[in-house]
């Protein structure tokens, strides 16, 4: 048995704008069910990490989330049931526009339906079901994987009794959507992406990926960050030798570094689809504004984190979300941290997030 | 006579990094010397400004500032004498990359030295010998232009009285730095830049140009602006059919518009070059120190103006340079606004830049 588990979607699965033949939806699960089958807690991830969350004796690698799930953590495996699904749309086992069509034998590619938060949200239905949880204690996701938990509650109120939202938003407002929008332009003006049908092995808009990367990682943290972390630092053994314009300071160079890790591991087209699935969220699609969108919620209580220096989340749109779900169900927390790595800070900042998360647990 | 004067340089401009042989140095003035050659004021630009800050008799077409310079405005002609100056390395009159090197009648492209900030301030001397202007009333800046000013200011301690500093800094920190490295990256990752061989006319990498200039709207403005402008409107009458991934909201088409606008009018070797002046620029480098870089200065009074919502020049740098500036001199106005518009309100939200301005002169 291996940590990646796998169920394959029996029939035509209904997205909000098109239609799947027989998707495969991937997952991992840490702990074990209860008895009465109550102590479930999903996790829903951002854009790219994979469903690998934590480490486990069947893949024993570290997880993007390891100081957050197992024995004693905050998301405890001694008491609680945890599962994390690849969102649909991503390369990391559940179907997207990198796998193959059953329909006709050929990738997707840009033959993928528009993909939505709420159809991600949507593929946990069927796992729930594989493991005969009819309603689970807790649906957890922090920045995109945060609008897709807000997704499941809004489409599945029976389903769930607690939400924890983290560093994310009831709905994408302009800035966010310039952002992901310019890094979506860089990957489709590379010539290497051929209109989406590049080889998908060792290929691909490398460039237009490095620079969406790089741009990602400018509004996933902060300018206070930063100037603490680099500074005016010059960059040591980095030179680019074809151009008076290499790298010269040492912000720079960590840049280039992550973004090098970053390409060749996520699929160009997926990152398309994911990208612009958080640019169409928008809660109030589920009740024609943001003021009605949340009466049917059947939540118990729910959880809302933000961050003071979150530029792609900022606090504002934390505290409206906090503000507008308090209006429909008895008990909502609402934290803000004052952490300094921005919107990342819930991957870096375990000194802060490991209490406000295990207080909520 | 035409609007834009040129002087050219007699022999060889010493550069901090290089030297140019009979470089020009183009501008426009307003209003007139008073007898005593007292009552200049010296304006640099941002990046992207040519040297037609307002309009005159000679070209009466609108310029960059028109609110703020002209009879009974801020900077008021009926009082003063504006001079403003292209930037040395841009393409609007002054020699930059797009200009032919004298000396092999060649373009300079990536044969053009390194530039920097002081180089451009120091084009400044040989304007005012040209007019016989000993000492300046003021030199005022925005943006690159405010760091010109202070260059100017503190490579010239003898021929300024007072500095006016907009949404600037004293020297570029590693976030705005990341940015505009990132934007040059663009630029220089376009096939069609070809190491800087492009055909500077009609060709070039127009790709790389659009997409730098989106990033740098997105960095110029700020999401509140954005938020209260755009929302979460669709956009009509765009459509691009050669993507699912085309314009869809309102502020992918304001960005597609005037992103359009800009290429095609700014050669991009002077963009990298101006671009990485700012990177450049650190006021310790005129004396180790923050704290010690300021104490020649022979300013009588400054007057420093920042905005609430500027990401690129946080209000934090401008309350800096305010503080360091006024360890050494006798009276320093720090004025923060509490604009929306961002890095480019001193361009828009003359509402209140006019009057603290026009208070200041």
């Amino acid at each position: 048995m291996k940590a990646l588990q796998r169920i394959v979607f029996d029939g035509q699965f209904q997205m909000k704008r098109g239609v799947l033949a027989t998707p495969t939806f991937a997952f991992e699960t840490w702990g074990n069910l209860n008895d009465d089958r109550s102590n479930g807690v999903l996790l829903f991830t951002g854009l790219s990490p994979s469903a690998h969350a934590a480490s486990s004796s069947l893949d024993p690698s570290a997880g993007w989330w390891e100081d957050m799930i197992g024995p004693n953590k905050p998301l405890d495996t001694n008491r609680y049931f945890v599962i994390c699904i690849n969102s649909l749309g991503s390369c990391f086992g559940s179907t997207g526009p990198a796998s193959i069509d059953p329909e006709n034998g050929s990738h997707y590619r840009l033959n993928f339906p528009v993909l939505t938060v709420e159809d991600i949200a949507d593929t946990a239905v069927t796992v729930l079901e594989h493991f005969n949880v009819p309603k689970l204690h807790t649906v957890v996701g922090a920045s995109m994987g945060g609008m897709t938990a807000l997704a499941f509650a809004l489409n599945h109120p029976d389903k769930v009794r607690r939400l924890v939202s983290i560093s994310s938003a009831a709905r994408s407002l302009p800035y966010s959507i310039a952002l992901r929008s310019l890094q979506r332009e860089m990957i489709r003006k590379d010539p290497l992406w051929e209109n989406g049908q590049y080889a998908l092995v060792d290929h691909g808009p490398v460039t237009g990926m490095r620079l969406a990367r790089k741009l990602g990682m400018i509004s996933y943290r902060s300018a206070e960050e930063w100037s603490e972390r680099f500074g005016r630092e010059r960059a040591l053994g980095f030179t680019d030798e074809d151009s008076p314009f290499g790298i010269d300071f040492e912000v720079e160079s960590y840049l280039e570094t992550h973004a090098n890790k970053f390409i060749g591991s996520f699929d160009a087209n997926c990152y398309l689809y994911l990208s612009r699935a958080m640019d169409l969220f928008d809660a109030a699609d589920h009740g024609g504004s943001l003021a009605n969108c949340f009466t049917n919620l059947g939540l118990e209580s729910a959880l809302v984190i933000g961050v003071r220096t979150d530029m792609l989340f900022p606090m504002a749109q934390q505290q409206e979300l906090a503000d507008e779900i308090a209006k429909h169900i008895d008990e909502v927390i609402f934290t803000p941290l004052d952490s300094i790595q921005g919107h990342d800070s819930f991957l870096v900042d375990m000194d802060r997030f490991r209490p406000a998360i295990a207080a909520y647990f």
